[in-house]
């Protein structure tokens, strides 16, 4: 463990959360160039600026930037996050903050509230919130591949290739897909777990092994990211399920109790609250277990989020 | 120029065109591990494939692959197309058939009809059909990334690159949200160009980089193809606009005359269908001429598919 002061999750987020919100504000903007043409029109760039700058928590970009830590074997200053991880982070969030636009949008899950705010089509309009997706994603592709010697054509390539994957038909779309035909239909355990493999559990490892391809990883180091990423990414759904039932609109942020109403199978109605909490400490068991395998000498970063990601409440 | 018969775009096209075909067909499928674990859902790969396999013309591929050629100096028989022209190729027809999809949705332009066929939002539901889209980009951005070091990595993010930018706020995206602002305004026909220049010229100019980037052009030729890009993308909008005054639905393949019924401006309200037809005439010339100052020696099919796309009555 490199440093001798005790690990300090708290700390660590707050350096590296301040880091991340303020690649994003300064990212998610107009190009200087291509405004002065008369580039991305007004009203689209402050529907995507109001769907990245909202206060999220940004477990992503964090996990991004606790992998690629853990990768190159040293915990930099904040102010030395390698470009190449923030940039990763950062469109990460981008795919992510997409997908709860879409998700809002009233032929899905028709939602008027997120995070306490009007969501991004109450605001803007249904056309702007979908074309406002649909850039954002875009430009997380764009992200990546910045012009620029200094960050190498085989990171720019295989960080575009996981995120892809991550994003796409066997990934986030696709799960949305599979939540979307599961209304009302009876979902085995097994069944429940894939659909949020895909939906959610994607983008999280991708997250993850994002972070890796930033260093240089062994193949056992990948191996046990890719594990701790899997159980990182369905606990998170677990907890997912649990507060719906148990947390507040208030609290969460976002309508609570939607799951019940909405007749959508989800771990709590199949395992009820207790099972499911004790499912959730087994997954977080076993994502330490693999940063334990890892090879990997600074993993702190990436257990300290991996328990606060399990026994957050909100 | 290479070869002793006289070019003939028919002949060029029908091949590539077969091969293009041929490769998004084996594409736009669940990935055949994937899909074994219950990857991709079958219905959002079935709306994906009613996307792209649509008997489209294929322009932007043909493009890609017409400048993948003049970039490489040599026109290969079409089983020797490079893969990655084909996936370039293949990525672009992906952008562009995800913003049909989402074009044709109820919150955009509400089509029923496109290349005489139910829109998918109408044959499976406006949820599949975004999520379609949205699945459709995240691919293109997989297809230029395939883990494979037969394509070089540098070119592989040149790719996303050019893509990403195309696609994106300052781009396509960009430009289809200039266009939703602009019903019932008064655009002057400076800004009408821009608005075109980005919701259909960035792409049409970024096929074009795609195609070179595949080879290796000096500064000059990838000029003058910016330049050819260019025009060619606005003379497609002008041309466009023609069509929609002078052909009928059945020709079309899509609902003529709904330009005037949403009072949007179009090149033929401003300059009226004559000389509209001259500007069209005067930006083919500009291309041609740009390739002809590119130094690059083998230009046919560029020059071929300006003229047919100029030229065109449907």
């Amino acid at each position: 463990m490199t440093g001798s002061a005790a690990f300090n999750l708290s700390a660590w987020s707050a350096l590296h959360l301040a880091h991340v919100e303020s690649a994003l504000e300064r990212w998610v903007r107009p190009d200087a160039a291509t405004d002065a043409e008369g580039g991305a029109p007004v009203e689209l760039m402050a529907a995507m600026r109001y769907a990245v700058l909202d206060g999220g928590k940004r477990l992503r970009p964090l996990l991004v930037l606790a992998a690629s830590e853990a990768a190159s074997g040293e915990r930099p200053a904040a102010a030395n996050t390698p470009e190449i991880a923030l940039r990763a982070a950062c469109a990460v969030e981008l795919i992510h903050a997409y997908s709860l636009v879409h998700d809002d949008l009233p032929c899905m899950d028709n939602d008027v509230l997120r995070r306490g705010k009007a969501t991004v089509h109450v605001k803007f309009g249904e056309a702007s919130a979908m074309l406002a997706g649909d850039a954002l994603q875009a430009m997380a592709f764009e992200l990546l591949t910045p012009d620029d010697d200094a960050i190498p054509a085989r990171q720019q390539a295989a960080l575009c290739r996981l995120l892809a994957r991550a994003a796409g038909s066997a990934g986030m779309a696709g799960g949305q897909a599979i939540d979307l035909a599961s209304v009302g239909v009876a979902l085995t355990e097994r069944q429940l777990r894939q659909m949020h493999r895909l939906k959610t559990g994607a983008l999280l490892q991708a997250s993850v092994m994002m972070g890796a391809a930033c260093g240089d990883v062994s193949a056992q180091a990948e191996a046990a990211l890719m594990s701790y990423g899997a159980a990182i990414g369905l606990a998170f759904q677990v907890v997912d399920d649990m507060l719906d039932v148990t947390a507040d609109s208030a609290t969460l942020g976002k309508t609570a109790g939607k799951d019940a109403d909405q007749d959508k199978p989800t771990f709590v109605s199949l395992l009820g609250l207790e099972r499911a909490g004790v499912y959730a400490q087994e997954l977080l068991a076993e994502a330490l277990a693999a940063l334990a395998r890892s090879g990997l000498h600074d993993t702190q970063a990436l257990q300290g989020l991996a328990r606060r990601l399990v026994n957050r409440t909100c």
